[in-house]
């Protein structure tokens, strides 16, 4: 295969906020679970910063969120176990993700190009039924996204050049790092990652590759592009 | 999933020698399909061992394979596009193989720790149906088997101590490395894998952990020791 699409997954792929709001209510029934899980993600930038900016080597990300628990938990006044940490593997795909992917199949490789660990994605992926042909992203670079080794890495890992490969993501920042590095590009809007109040990312900010609705209509331009 | 099962891909998963003389016979039609196959994979560790040995830098199994593939065509006389180095990406499962992983998964992650590429394991996976959750192996530890680091390195990869996963192999060499890194050991024997005259790895040379007829049998086991 000669062609390959590689996508961003918390918020793209993943509804992390109900999901991570649905295990800790689960331990934590006393909290706001939504307001726990945006305090959760909150230090999800935070602690990727200290590693970009090489104040700290790389650390997975399955470690940098078990710190933030730590302190979100501290914040909230309240404790939990450290398996709440495994949350994160058990993150609901958006309703046309599955369904997407398989569309996209024939039309080349596919594989995330998280911030998650390779465990973290193969868990995810085991979860629910994302059927990747490989995992790269933030590991296999040893930095984290948006830093261009990223997108650059994954590239050289699928064996492609940059402009054979279509980075899919909602968030037009990811889009514009992946761009800046040759990738091809497809925005795929997920309005309300981030709660019904979400004010970011409801629209592209720049005429990408593609504009899709979902990864089902994703699929649908890929195959009418091929045919 | 708290247990993974890591597989030797060349020869455990793959008839390799058949796969690629077909290849062959496809482009060469006047060469011994079957020596040619043999003299490209003789090319094979010598390759690997410079890198092993720390005298050039770590470079994919991919790019070995095409310099092996012309030092092969001058020694047989004749001349072939670089495309045949594709063939490594067309190599048939054994029968039992896609049946075996199917049934293993419900058991842990499954992966392949092969010296082989990510993006060279990614199109073997597509041409095959091999079921994989990540790719770990060479491409990760970014040196060759068996060297410990590879399968450390898989197992920090898949978020799993050594103890937990259970390395896969048609040859005692592999998995007397990954025992010694503190794996587990599942040996299953391809005794056709160098041809009808293969003399060696017709049977285990210690007690392994497990020792099954395919991975079929090994499922089996492994199913038997969970009930």
């Amino acid at each position: 295969m000669r062609r390959a699409f590689i996508f961003d997954v918390f918020g793209t792929c993943v509804d992390w906020r109900n999901s991570v709001a649905r295990d800790v209510a689960a331990v934590l029934p006393e909290v706001d679970t939504l307001a726990f899980a945006d305090a959760w993600r909150g230090e999800y930038q935070p602690a990727m910063e200290r590693i970009r900016s090489g104040g700290r080597g790389y650390v997975a990300l399955d470690d940098l969120h078990l710190e933030n628990l730590h302190i979100v938990l501290e914040r909230f006044g309240v404790s939990a176990p450290d398996s709440l940490n495994a949350a994160w593997e058990r993150l609901d795909p958006w309703p046309d993700v599955v369904t997407g992917l398989n569309a996209l199949r024939p039309h080349g490789l596919i594989a995330p190009c998280s911030n998650g660990s390779i465990a973290l994605m193969a868990r995810l992926a085991r979860y629910g039924g994302l059927p990747w042909d490989a995992i790269v992203g933030a590991e296999i670079a040893q930095d984290y996204k948006p830093k261009p080794e990223v997108y650059l890495a994954s590239c050289r890992a699928l064996g492609l050049s940059p402009e054979t490969i279509t980075m899919v993501a909602a968030h037009n920042d990811d889009l514009e790092a992946a761009s800046a590095c040759g990738l091809k590009t497809a925005f795929v809007p997920r309005p309300t990652e981030y709660g019904t109040d979400q004010q970011t990312d409801l629209a592209p900010t720049r005429d990408w590759d593609y504009v899709a609705q979902d990864f089902e209509d994703l699929a649908q331009q890929v195959a009418d592009d091929a045919g």
